[in-house]
């Protein structure tokens, strides 16, 4: 988080300017919240160049509700499968939940371990036409992959999951019929979802449908249906202006975190294979980096001594272990250039011990 | 909100005690976290004696995504009807959703304006045993009614809306099976809801659940099936340690309540009808009181000066108008006294003024 909106945000839970009250006390109805409110949604559409029949809503339950509300709106009672790209552990938590609600067909490339995206001619034969909808994720956070490019045919509406990288770089909402993204990765912090939707969808909502899980209800009431999270969305409104107003736009977030990538890559690429990247080069994600040492017990030490060194947050998912460094809008190049000192120091430490370990094991074996 | 709390909260936003980061960038899995979601519950289940059967879950969508969670959990493929009683604006909204799921029989009071709550012999006739569960709310925040009895009978399993008064008063947990509460109004900020399910209730709930709306996934993985609203439930934790250790538990904090309210109605009642309760005396609500004013233009300038004095939020709900003072638990006794002081000098400044109008229309209906 942004140095300028942590300051700001620990002065309006003492007290809003002007309002004499608290953020944590004021009323989502009060002019102020709607001013918060249309700024936050003013703040996307100039990022991303929006146009009007896209509405913009923050909701809550995070990218996890969308798995669900973007299939009972588009799928429920079709016959014809929407088209689910299975890439790694966040797209296969939206199939599972797509599947609860119509038929479903996987598209996938030829990686075992989600150690690399399907490229475009993997892809080609997969796409069909009669899709309700083709669904994916932009960036897989714990595999560390992401689509440098746009997925799919334009004659099949696209649903893209952008939660870990939304706002990182410019994209062409035209492209897409919904786009959602969790604020805790680039936005803000947890308990606000963005979803960007396409008017025209919201004439497919079954009359059915639970409140909550209505788009109509939250674009037609524009994000307040019901209580929204009052200081999620602020803090949301203030990343959004920050990365406006002081970074600069889309463009220029988009130039730093590709040097930041660069960094760290580079770091990675430079380690003679002492740490050993998850994901294909080709689709490397600006966002996360996951990669392993040569043992386990090297990555337990790695993380013990980052620590001490003031690095946080170094340990990959508990689905794959191993290390994941995440590089998103809020973390700084200096931050980064840290942690790849820190890892130039931590293997001239101990690559030799790992060598000599390796050399002993093979000894062993002979 | 209490200001002790403030000031935790206004520096947790900076930098977390001993954890060197922001409470809005400091993960969901961490051992801090899970300290403050233990601490939590801990404090729930002690203020309110709630035995091990029962679970404490901390939610996103507010009641909103309880009024179908519930009947989505316990009502889809019933026949026997569900028991709502309908007692003003929010239990009319869980109705709305309660018949999207199943079959729902409304009971009611004779009251035809919501002014008074059904009397225990007036609902007696109406229960029926074979009800799979009775839905109430258990105090109306538009309407200041509240009950100050258990409704329903014991055969039949109770489901509770408490968001506008839990933790105002000790109850019962063992005469329900549900009992859900948004944070906004006792316990924290808005994007939080504390669902207290017993344990048995998670075998009613159907496979084909969306995970997000399955209170298996939230109980089983103890509020971190995905990733939750960090901060208000980091605030709703220091609430309720303030209101264990500061106001000392539900039975000091009813009594704060009882004198807080009982100055208020006092106030209404000593004014000879310039101030006009909407609610049946025995019905009052300790949390808001809903009252009228002689003409709409002094209701105005009511609001108008109030805020002159630093008495904000004091506009009735939209769908009632009117005047509604509320009296949540952060509220003190002081801030009562100041609104009885105002209420007191705006009638002797304009209750002679609407006595006059009212003399005059007369005079020329006359």
């Amino acid at each position: 988080m942004p140095e300028s909106v942590l300051r700001e945000a620990s002065q309006a839970v003492t007290e809003v300017a002007g309002e004499g009250v608290s953020i944590l006390g004021i009323s989502h109805r009060s002019s102020w919240f709607r001013n918060v409110l249309d700024e936050a949604e003013e703040n996307i559409r100039g990022l991303l160049s929006i146009p009007p029949e896209y509405r913009i809503m923050f909701l809550q339950g995070g990218a996890t509700l969308q798995f669900s509300m973007v299939p009972m709106t588009l799928l429920r009672g079709r016959s014809d499968p929407a088209e689910y790209l299975h890439t790694g552990y966040w797209s296969g938590k939206s199939i599972t939940e797509a599947r609860r609600e119509g038929p479903v067909r996987i598209l996938k490339g030829s990686s075992l371990n989600f150690g690399a995206l399907p490229s475009a001619s993997e892809l080609e034969s997969q796409h069909h036409q009669n899709a309700p909808y083709l669904h994916y994720v932009s960036n897989e956070t714990v595999e560390g992959l992401q689509f440098h490019r746009t997925v799919g045919r334009d004659d099949v509406m696209r649903v893209c999951d952008m939660s870990s990288d939304f706002l990182s770089r410019p994209f062409d909402i035209n492209k897409y019929v919904i786009v959602y993204a969790h604020a805790q990765k680039n936005l803000g912090p947890a308990g606000v979802t963005v979803v960007i939707l396409r008017e025209d969808i919201l004439s497919r909502v079954s009359d059915d449908m639970p409140a909550m899980l209505d788009y109509r209800e939250h674009a037609n009431m524009r994000s307040v249906y019901n209580t929204p999270p009052v200081f999620a969305i602020y803090i949301t409104m203030l990343v959004l202006r920050w990365l406006r107003k002081e970074i600069g736009g889309l463009e220029a977030m988009d130039a730093m975190n590709q040097a930041k990538a660069a960094a760290l890559y580079s770091a990675l690429d430079a380690s003679q294979n002492f740490y050993r990247g998850h994901a294909a080069v080709r689709d490397r994600s600006l966002m996360n980096a996951a990669f392993r040492l040569p043992t386990v017990r090297l990555e337990q030490s790695f993380l013990e001594q980052a620590k001490n060194h003031g690095l946080y947050g170094l340990e990959g998912h508990r689905s794959i272990g191993g290390i994941r460094a995440s590089l998103y809008n809020a973390v700084t190049i200096e931050a980064v250039m840290n942690l790849c000192a820190f890892m130039e120091n931590f293997q001239q430490q101990h690559g030799r011990e790992s060598e000599l370990n390796e050399s002993a094991s093979m000894k062993a074996a002979l």
